[in-house]
């Protein structure tokens, strides 16, 4: 089977986000000052060959565990759907 | 009314995604050969405090266009969610 992963992952809430405030900064100079707490992070899709749903998660959460979400600083969410 | 955005801005599909690459080839190295096709862009979420539904949406697409995403090279989609 194959699955396709859609992973989120965004500076924890504890951690100032410099790159998201200076877009929120830059709003305002767009004349979009309605728009506040910017937050950037990253989102990545990915295809997994695995034998069941359980599988290709254990997989996603590996590679987001030790490869690409650096857990001190960030959150990871994501979302498995089969192709 | 305020309403919280979560844009995904990813690299098109006619276009290298190079730090994609690199990090496909890391998986393997990690043991999960199984990963393939990785592709990385942008996650943001922000707030907006708009009149409406289509005024936030305007506001969005607005930041999108003007700001956030380049799109001769990357495309843009969003989902928002009122507070």
């Amino acid at each position: 089977m194959t699955f396709k992963a859609a992973i989120d992952i965004m500076p924890l809430e504890a951690i100032l986000d410099p790159q998201g405030k200076a877009v929120t900064g830059s709003m305002k100079n767009l004349g979009l000052s309605e728009i506040s707490n910017v937050r950037i992070g990253k989102h990545i899709t990915l295809t997994i060959d695995a034998a069941s749903q359980n599988e290709a998660k254990e997989k996603v959460e590996k590679a987001c565990k030790e490869l690409l979400c650096n857990q001190i600083m960030e959150s990871f969410t994501y979302e498995l759907t089969e192709l």
